[in-house]
């Protein structure tokens, strides 16, 4: 692995599977009489966030901290960054106080790239989510969620996606999630399929290695998963399409839809979920859609990410030293 | 103990008594070396706080984190609740990250409530303040610093408040701690009253078990503690009340009134007190006045509370596990 | 030492020799394999903060908790402070939840020495910055990085700054980092020199134990060290100066004055850097400027001042008790 995680697309498969591999012993950790583990004990994970995004900041919380680092929540509304310090300055203000990894959220495609590659920061840095480009570690909640419903978690060990058929819907114009998942299934071996009104597509589309298909109907019967994108009302003007109504009769997912899936077919989303809009309640409530546990899954990989990325930077001589398959609770310090 | 703790009024007395005598167990880990205990290690406390109250806030993080205890603070502003979110996709989102406990402050009385009654959670819910309905780690916290005062710690222990007379003084229809402290106070045995104007009494205040006073100087010479509520002005308009000046005048206590009460009575409040409005500064700073005594035995009845929730499901198996007569110093492992 | 630290002006030279000292030991604790120490476990750190300062607060925040204390942060913002509570209160609240240390940032110049000798605290009360007035780690923490720069890491413990010739350049008037190096400086046997307009000086200015120019040019090849203030772009009206490219003209450090300085000579500025007005960014980013240690020193320093003023309270009974000879790592426990 390298030592930062910037985009979905520059993980190989075999990154990919030794991430998706390492969560699935971090997943086991949860059923734990003591849920944490001492690996990352000493070490600050500093959440530098740009924009506003609760759920992700707390998912990777609550993933650096039950691996026992400390976290520091940096939130650049109302600090210098806002009066017009640089990011240069931000990062070089964090290496000193020894973050040993930064998480980024930033509203700037490539924010967190410039940020790996400036020099700026010796420890690592995860991009969770930079402006219309990338969201790595959603894409590989997605890619796990997947693996562990279709393959299951123990059968899943070192497996790819090869020939599973996954279909993304809605606004993947804007969408930083589709964008990093396409990236990462076809890495991983699975055949994607975009499903999308034309004027949600972005120029260029036809050079991703996806289909792309507007008629959602046709789609759905030939769907392993069928990832439903969260509708961004504030970008869902005339220009693009004529009424929320209109877009849920022919993009959104409910019970009618849902019945024209293989029977053992998942419905995925992102959250927070849109009901009435993108998805029914009905679908969104149903055992085949997986929302909740990609929750789940995205403590389970952040996990898996931040272990992988700050581990191997650790000193042999570590007394607790853990490997993926030796995990050992806390308690057997 | 049930598994959450939503309102005052679903204790029984054994309930109560037990958070009391639990809490004064909790009140002396303040006293050792390391002022913590190991129970809560790998736990995740959440504070949910779609209402500001610092105040509140880190009165429960201070109790989770000296249990050990990992703690998210998730304040509502901002965050895609603020969007629009649902109530439940968000308590989904908690659980599926691991939250043990939901610390619930909302501006909506019952939220806490539905939060627990839903199934939307697996941990436990605790209820720290909805809307004018209950506040009931408030209560327990007055109940402690009355048992306290009026028999002593360690001869606390194991008994309630029976014939103990407490005054509840204020906007009682505004007031989620009124509301809590009569059916936490009656459930213990003390005999409530309620002095207030008659504009402040909730409808349906003479179903509730204690009695009603307009005249305060009436009832000071017969209360053994005398509860003075916060006025928020800006409930205060020209519909309930003509000025400030003719409140305080009539509903405020000052040196003249506190000299009415019996030599033992004590003078409590929530915080954070009006000086002269509500209580003049001669009585807050008179050593009758618990506030500041009922800030720390917060953190107390908060310790208690979390641990009696969720110690209970901790597997026997754990190696620290604690009961209350033998708290251990983390020190001890 | 003394139980608060509220002013630079209040250490002896014994005081500041022993913090100087003390950061050098913590300084070293994170080239270690668990860059913690269990000194201050069981403690708890408050960071209360009634103006925004993101970059003092984690760096307060990383320095307590790699010395293992618990840290809640409050910001006064939406709190019951901006509702009108008092400091007093406010004080007494943090007291009674347990806080050992009380870390205060606040727009009043002379609020941290009111809450430190108000009776209303317990622990110890750390000033991170009042009003116009002191910011004493920021003036321990640019004596630390002359020391270690001119003097060397393990050469300098022990030493002052005797005879060392350092130069303070820019809006002395409203710096409180300015008058807070000024007399640790000079306290440390440096020899002070304020360089800025005339309007940007001080009323009084006259008596402080330093020398005073307006020509920077000709103070430049007899400094040691040149700390270069933040100008603060709101306070730079017509009233003091007439352009910002005048004052960069006159009292801005560029790579032409720079190179005036003795060849040993550093740059300092305690951040955010205004590059282009008072540094320009060939100064910023050469390796004379130690802008970049100053914020590593800042944590260093922060732990060494918390574990004297934490540490010396301990009961002697504690078995994890570390004296600055001899510092262990947590894995040591």
């Amino acid at each position: 692995m390298k030592r930062h995680l910037i985009s979905a697309a520059d993980l190989t498969r075999d990154d990919a599977v030794l991430i998706l591999d390492t969560a699935e012993e971090m997943a086991r950790v949860a059923d734990r009489p003591i849920k944490k583990l001492p690996t990352l004990r000493g070490r600050t994970v500093v959440n530098l966030f740009f924009e506003d995004s609760t759920r992700t900041r707390i998912s990777f919380e609550a993933a650096a901290k039950r691996l026992s680092a400390d976290v520091i929540n940096f939130s650049a509304k109302g600090s210098s960054v806002s009066k017009g310090e640089s990011l240069k300055d931000t990062a070089l203000t964090l290496e000193a106080m020894g973050a040993d990894a930064v998480v980024i959220r930033h509203h700037d495609s490539g924010a967190p790239h410039r940020l790996a590659t400036s020099g700026w920061i010796g420890g690592s840095v995860v991009n969770a989510g930079d402006g219309t480009h990338e969201h790595p570690t959603q894409a590989l909640l997605d890619a796990f969620t997947v693996r562990r419903r279709l393959i299951g978690p123990d059968a899943g060990l070192g497996k790819d996606l090869a020939g599973r058929r996954i279909t993304v819907v809605g606004d993947v114009l804007h969408s930083r999630v589709a964008r990093s998942n396409v990236h990462l299934l076809t890495t991983l071996g699975a055949e994607v399929t975009l499903v999308a009104p034309p004027t949600l597509l972005p120029i260029g589309v036809e050079t991703w290695p996806c289909e792309v298909s507007y008629d959602l109907d046709a789609v759905l019967p030939k769907s392993d998963a069928v990832m439903m994108l969260r509708v961004q009302r504030e970008r869902m003007n005339a220009a693009f399409f004529p009424t929320e109504r209109e877009y849920a009769r022919r993009y959104g997912l409910d019970g009618d839809r849902m019945a024209r899936m293989p029977e053992d077919a998942i419905v995925m989303h992102p959250g927070p979920m849109n009901r009435g809009m993108e998805i029914t309640a009905e679908v969104a409530d149903s055992p085949r859609c997986t929302a909740v546990e990609q929750v789940a899954n995205g403590v389970s990989i952040r996990m898996a990410v931040l272990y992988l990325l700050l581990g191997g930077s650790e000193p042999a001589t570590t007394p607790h030293a853990v490997t993926p398959n030796t995990v050992r609770p806390e308690e057997a310090q």
